[in-house]
């Protein structure tokens, strides 16, 4: 059953229901139970950083209120600006069509970069070179 | 070294400019060879969808201007419409600060989702239950 739950929604129309247990046991996390997921500035629209969440990120972003990702690197929860204090306010949360990436909209205090630019997506791909097109703050 | 381009760019100022070869080769791409890419509208700043995008995606996307990501579950290249018709023109391509995702900014031809919806994050997570917030057209 889990992962066809988002088949069976397909065709839904606007308003149509799930319980959120039932969506979060389809989603198709991968071999090591992460997926992908979008932090987008709930005002501008600004693409601000893409990280990984598990089923236990998902459920402390949505108790919490704040974006809490998995970090790969260090193996733990990543509570985004627990340290720096670049939090990220949760404003909605959605989950794409296969059930397999997350997008959340939220109010970003601060850079949302850890080089301290505003997103992650400072580096623009040209002809045949790229370029720096943000500064740290 | 490869890898280590990235961190080398974390200060640096506006305008400072990279090979893109040298890009490329210093990207983390997964045990897979892939990296998640974002498509974005360019006007709207919409989140579209997420895909998965190889070197020669990359390399093909540049080259051609359109979309083209790395089917996963066909293991083959997968130009974004080329049976839909509903392409994505390139309008920038963004790397971010590990070098471990893509932001594609695209002009959409008709709906981006596979459901025939705008975008494919069309599922909002409300408290205890998932909504759908958009419709086929």
């Amino acid at each position: 059953m889990g992962t066809e739950i988002y088949r069976s929604l397909e065709a839904a129309a606007i308003g149509e229901v799930l319980e959120l247990n039932q969506a979060l046991d389809g989603l198709k996390f991968d071999a090591d139970g992460l997926l992908p997921a979008i932090a987008q500035d709930a005002v501008s629209g600004e693409v601000l950083m893409l990280a990984w969440m598990n089923r236990g990120a998902i459920e402390r972003t949505l108790a919490e209120g704040f974006a809490c990702y998995w970090s790969r690197s260090r193996a733990s929860y990543w509570r985004k600006g627990e340290s720096s204090g670049h939090l990220q306010a949760l404003t909605e949360m959605r989950i794409d069509c296969d059930g397999d990436a997350i997008l959340l909209k939220v109010e970003q205090s601060g850079p949302a970069c850890h080089t301290n630019r505003p997103n992650c997506f400072y580096l623009s791909v040209e002809t045949d070179q790229v370029r720096v097109i943000s500064e740290p703050r």
